[in-house]
């Protein structure tokens, strides 16, 4: 990887290095949403940039960039996103300050990051055979990893409308659960009492397909504009009474958070690693080689209501996922289903081989039965009001970090 | 009902009579897309009656019907709605031929119907006790109706981005299947072999409801603009294999089909009728008073390639379902669960209490046990490539009826 720098002074620890470049759209106190690529402690205004003519085209870009979502901008196509990307980059490399950066610059604590993309279609897989296997011993515990597990990456459908960005508080909900030591199969109507989280990565759909062709493996990362943190917000309870025949509803569909800045895949480049070996080999339509999976150390934090210290609870990485993007879109369009730009695909519960990389707190207190103990003495089994929730990504080292960012939500009590 | 007539010189055996008015977006030749009503023969082009002036606000509502899809309209709220769908009658109903009348209607026949509204979220139930029960006994012989069916309406998430209007032809999907007398659990990648329709009724959602806050069952109706007939294709050799335990994927998202008229509610008030008793009684945020169902006919017609005779499978009625729309949406929301306007809820298969109202092939053919003999002489289990699959649904006697007209689309064979 080669070493850049530049006339702006940006903190060797940061997540954005000039290596990362990530979108998002923010405002400040005006509350126009624009484009913006995070570096160090700034933002790098598009909108901004694009009226100075930086990218060409004054007028087209300038409209694309104060757009309320960057639908529009990664539908141009990776060519472009990735000419803009550089653009940026060679601005901030330039020998000096250039004149117009103050005009383009914006501070990273005055800016409220929004929702970066609308999205029309929303999956979550559920590719990690760790949680998968811990997951199913305690739903099933004659039957942890079901037949069809190491030839399907397993997904199905979830809520796009109740998607929000980090920061965005998540309220307990109500919904039928089965009280312990109640009837068997006598539900009640209750706040759920197993508030959960789940570490996932989710991927952004960049360019789309058409209904009833299905997208090659090998040519699935064409279709992948970038990732982001994913926080698939789980309602344990009331999922285990729901589940069953057609898959989780309500225990997930109250809402799911995702991190503000959209890491381009190119980004990634230097980060990919093989998946691990899969037996038995996937059927033809899977079959992919190379390195197509990321490194992407990931950790969870939990910070009880007036708590300044953090208690991390998990590190996992991406690279123990199973099944790979690419083989997840090739499934998820093999029988046709079409792809649209904004659609989120989730990894699902990226839980590694140990017990302090599990990636919920089912897995992690292992049903509610070991409670975690924070740093302010008190102990979970699952999430209480007031506690928040962060989830933490990078790739890389100091100085030339790729990193994600935040992705954090706090438990409001239910209504 | 009262009786009404019109200059316009409307068939006595239409779905479209002056008591029904659903919306729909079309275009003739031009190619321009603009919202209309169906009356009779015709359509009342509703871009070019507020042209006219006829709803006052000319400018605002020549905008709101040259939209693409009816989103923005339907978003305006049932005063106005219901207040356009009053004037448009009103206009029917005038004493003689109105000088305007050539400009504002439009013959059906030159007509191409389009998809009627963008859909945000597509959300599936399983609310026919029948259906669950048919099911159930041929994918879990030992434990048909599960536990939780009599608690909850249960459903799942379902693909918002293939739902294409009645017409679009349907390719038959490829997959995962277990071939019949293969290894147990040993899938091939190849086209599906049982290629199902599903009989199903689904709701437009009218009205926005904010993140977090439940819509309490005896308001939901509030929210539902209007219905369309629904077709859930399904590819049954994939659903078998994939749906465990995270619920149908692949053998549904290839596609669904609505027809292109929206019925109103409100055009359906005459046939509310209460629904099945419900043992247990519900708990507290479902229990629902008064006729909350509705009482539709609905048919099932196959006609395979190059035949013009039709062959009725199906006769079924959406009275039969266990769990209401009101109920349905209560259930969606009890968690915060928002919803967003255009999201369509769908019934699931609408089966009756006989055997030749059943909604979908596997309950017809008992899982491809009992073929099912065509006019022309040949049998189905399911469906082959070229044949076309037919929904109709009306409620109401000639002279009165509000007819759904129908849900169509032919099975392309696989690529």
């Amino acid at each position: 990887m080669q070493t850049k720098q530049s006339w702006l002074s940006i903190p060797t620890d940061t997540d954005f290095s000039l290596f990362n470049l990530p979108v998002g759209v923010f405002h400040t106190g005006d509350h126009t949403p624009r484009a913006g690529m995070a570096i160090g402690d700034h933002i790098v205004d598009l909108a901004a940039a694009a009226e100075t003519g930086l990218f060409g085209k004054r007028r087209f870009f300038t409209r694309i960039f104060t757009q309320p979502t960057l639908n529009a901008f990664i539908a141009l196509g990776k060519p472009v996103t990735n000419r803009i990307r550089k653009k940026v980059q060679d601005w901030l490399s330039m020998p000096e300050k250039p004149e117009n950066a103050d005009r383009i610059l914006v501070d990273r604590k005055t800016a409220t990051l929004l929702m970066p993309i609308q999205v029309p279609n929303y999956t979550d897989f559920y590719s990690s055979i760790e949680h998968a296997t811990n997951v199913g011993k305690m739903f099933r515990p004659d039957n942890p990893l079901l037949p069809n597990w190491r030839w399907i990456p397993v997904g199905y459908h979830g809520r796009a409308s109740s998607i929000v960005v980090s920061g965005t508080p998540i309220r307990r909900p109500k919904g039928q659960i089965l009280p312990p030591g109640g009837a068997p199969d006598i539900p009640v109507y209750a706040a759920s009492r197993q508030m959960d989280f789940e570490l996932e990565m989710a991927f952004v759909i960049g360019k789309e397909s058409p209904l009833g062709e299905p997208i090659p493996v090998e040519k699935a990362e064409e279709y992948i504009f970038g990732l982001v943190l994913f926080n698939d917000w789980s309602a344990r309870d009331i999922q285990r009474w729901e589940y069953v025949p057609l898959g989780p509803f309500l225990g997930k569909n109250f809402g799911s958070s995702i991190s503000p800045w959209i890491v381009p895949l190119e980004a990634l480049k230097p980060f990919r690693v093989k998946g691990p070996k899969q037996t038995p080999p996937p059927l033809e339509y899977l079959e992919s080689k190379g390195a197509k999976n990321c490194n992407i150390e990931l950790e969870v934090i939990v910070q009880p209501a007036g708590q300044t210290k953090e208690t991390r609870i998990s590190r996992s990485n991406t690279k123990y996922l199973y099944w790979s993007m690419a083989q997840q879109l090739a499934h998820h369009t093999v029988n046709g289903c079409n792809v649209q730009v904004g659609d989120l695909m989730a990894s699902g519960t990226i839980s590694g081989p140990t017990p302090d990389s599990y990636g919920s707190l089912l897995e992690l207190s292992w049903g509610g039965k070991n409670p975690l103990k924070m740093v302010d003495g008190s102990t979970r089994t699952f999430l209480q009001d007031g506690d928040t929730l962060t989830i933490r990504g990078w790739a890389g080292k100091d100085g030339q970090k790729i990193g994600f960012g935040e992705v954090t939500g706090t438990i409001l009590p239910s209504l």
